[in-house]
């Protein structure tokens, strides 16, 4: 799997968006993060003013892990494919915020453990289910995640995906993640891409208890024994401790910086992928801004390790993409700041005591 | 100047709103403070689930200070006049972010340094000027900033423009501030509730340099001497050391707790504003969240007293309830969840393990 060199964002356009800042009527840097955003989001467009994203496009990675029937998330796995119904008749949180924000949502059916023909799934547009790699992944504190095939077959999918968003117009593009157990592998690869002990990646997820924790902080540390000696190889690191749903995710990321589409990353599974992503294709994350900061302490670590500072910061802890969806109103604001604001000399407001009236 | 006594947002509206969330497909507190913003959405209406805000109300009040004549600030005070243009024409920053977030913007002149027939107003519509008080607020740190019958007359413009909002169908408030040199009142009026130290609550306003940071620390020093014998008596607090647009701000979040009409909080200005509001009616706080922390230190020291945990840290430093409008899109989303999203039993998915599906 060989990505094209990434290229940055438009440095000319970075560089207008920068001096534009200056002469809008209001002090310099005083929108603070917005006025960063604001350029970011210009430079990936490579051109100043920007204009408004007219297609930020969701995209929700359903996938199921075989860890999740060895004790480590408050859910069945059948919750999985029941969100997948959830997501389609527009029921699920990330519906909801999308709705607000602007965006489209789809669910891709990337590993969930049912035949692509199954009840809850039956009535979905083959959009959902044409890049299915398998049912489940494996449970990584025993046996490998997926076979060196399927973490192809799971990388492709994702950067198919990524181009039939962008080549149906998307402008904007957001990673979600469903399946229950996934904060498990996405701590794993975490963990070994940052060299950290397991102790200290093992969060919560969807809510377990003591006991629940233990258990998942065992099988975290059972994965990452199988993982730590293939950190050099991240395509073997995703075969052993990953699962095609993230696989996917690291293609889609990674193929999205290929197109020169921005992306909000959302939690830690994302953000797992993300790290995949830019070991694949150093450069991309160049495109991404995190949405926010999950409470998941290894999503802490992988924003560190990509250079990355969350937006919010709300104690989020759902993934479907929604903490970056949450961020994508700003995102938005911070855009079209730079392409409705009134100049001083538009406005015939002073500037700072002592300067010249800007004439720009 | 008399408040009715404040009554608290609806406990039963609440009590059903944390009791709806426990049934929506998600785990339980996955949404973060999100939820709790839904919660407290709902009690403000009365109402589970509550409904969008169908018509956010953005109110500026524009006002000089006598003290921006003495190098506190890094802008002349004309700006504040012009500004008024610029909102009108919708060109400042506000007029943009509103707009993203469906909310309306009216600004009000109560004590620009200019005639009300000035050029740059003389086509505003009266909601502009009919509450205006006075051309601009006294020098804080050599005399009054207000006469007490211009506080009167201030607090009241701020209660009758709080009415005339709510009265033409606001369903939620935000209250911004304009007028060059503001962040000293604020500042002073800041550290004189919570007992602070002239230095500690110093910022750098609209971008002042070294210089103007110690010219605006003496002025500060200065009127925080005049200010400090009269913590208890909020009104001789804003006379002293206010302004006329603080004091209409302070009666307009009062008011809007009187009218139970939920508001979000801007920065520091609107912040010293929140404290006296919440002396001259106690228990108004509770129908206020904050939108943001601004860089401002006095901020962080009225957001602690307060007792308001912002929802945003983006290193804004504005005014003109620009942070407030950044949060709305999210309040919008934390009622929108409640509203609509799909409970376990709708969407037929699982509850967690071990526990039975809810029937709610």
């Amino acid at each position: 799997m060989q990505f094209p060199r990434i290229t940055p964002p438009d440095q000319q356009a970075h560089r207008e968006a920068v001096a534009r800042h200056e002469q809008l009527t209001k002090p310099p840097g005083s929108l603070g993060r917005l006025e960063e955003l604001g350029v970011w989001a210009t430079a990936c467009q490579g051109a100043c003013p920007p204009h408004p994203f007219v297609r930020p496009q969701v995209v929700v990675f359903a996938g199921d892990h075989g860890i999740a029937a060895h004790g480590v998330s408050a859910y069945p796995s059948e919750v999985t494919q029941q969100m997948v119904g959830n997501f389609l008749s527009g029921g699920a949180a990330v519906n909801v915020l999308a709705a607000v924000a602007g965006a489209s949502v789809r669910v891709v059916d990337v590993a969930v453990d049912c035949d692509a023909a199954d009840p809850a799934t039956v009535t979905a547009p083959p959009l959902v289910t044409r890049h299915k790699v398998r049912r489940g992944s494996g449970a990584i504190h025993l046996q490998d995640a997926l076979t060196d095939a399927e973490v192809i077959q799971a990388l492709d999918a994702g950067v198919t995906i990524a181009d039939e968003e962008v080549d149906r117009g998307a402008d904007l593009l957001v990673a979600g993640d469903m399946g229950i157990g996934n904060t498990t592998p996405a701590s794993v690869l975490v963990a070994a891409l940052t060299g950290t002990e397991p102790v200290a990646v093992v969060g919560r997820g969807t809510g377990i208890d003591d006991a629940g924790w233990m258990r998942k902080a065992a099988a975290i540390r059972d994965a990452l024994r199988r993982a730590r000696p293939l950190i050099a190889d991240p395509l073997a690191l995703v075969r052993t401790a990953g699962g095609a749903d993230i696989a996917a995710m690291a293609g889609f990321l990674a193929q999205a910086a290929v197109r020169r589409t921005p992306v909000i990353l959302d939690g830690v599974v994302v953000g797992a992928a993300a790290m995949l992503a830019e070991e694949l294709a150093p450069g991309a994350r160049q495109w991404w801004v995190a949405g926010h900061r999950s409470v998941e302490p290894a999503h802490t670590l992988a924003l560190a390790h990509l250079e990355l500072t969350p937006i919010l910061d709300l104690g989020m802890r759902l993934g479907e993409g929604s903490g970056a969806v949450v961020a994508l109103p700003l995102v938005q604001m911070a855009v079209r700041i730079l392409a409705e604001m009134a100049t001083f000399a538009d406005a015939g407001v002073s500037g700072p005591a002592g300067a010249p009236l800007p004439t720009g």
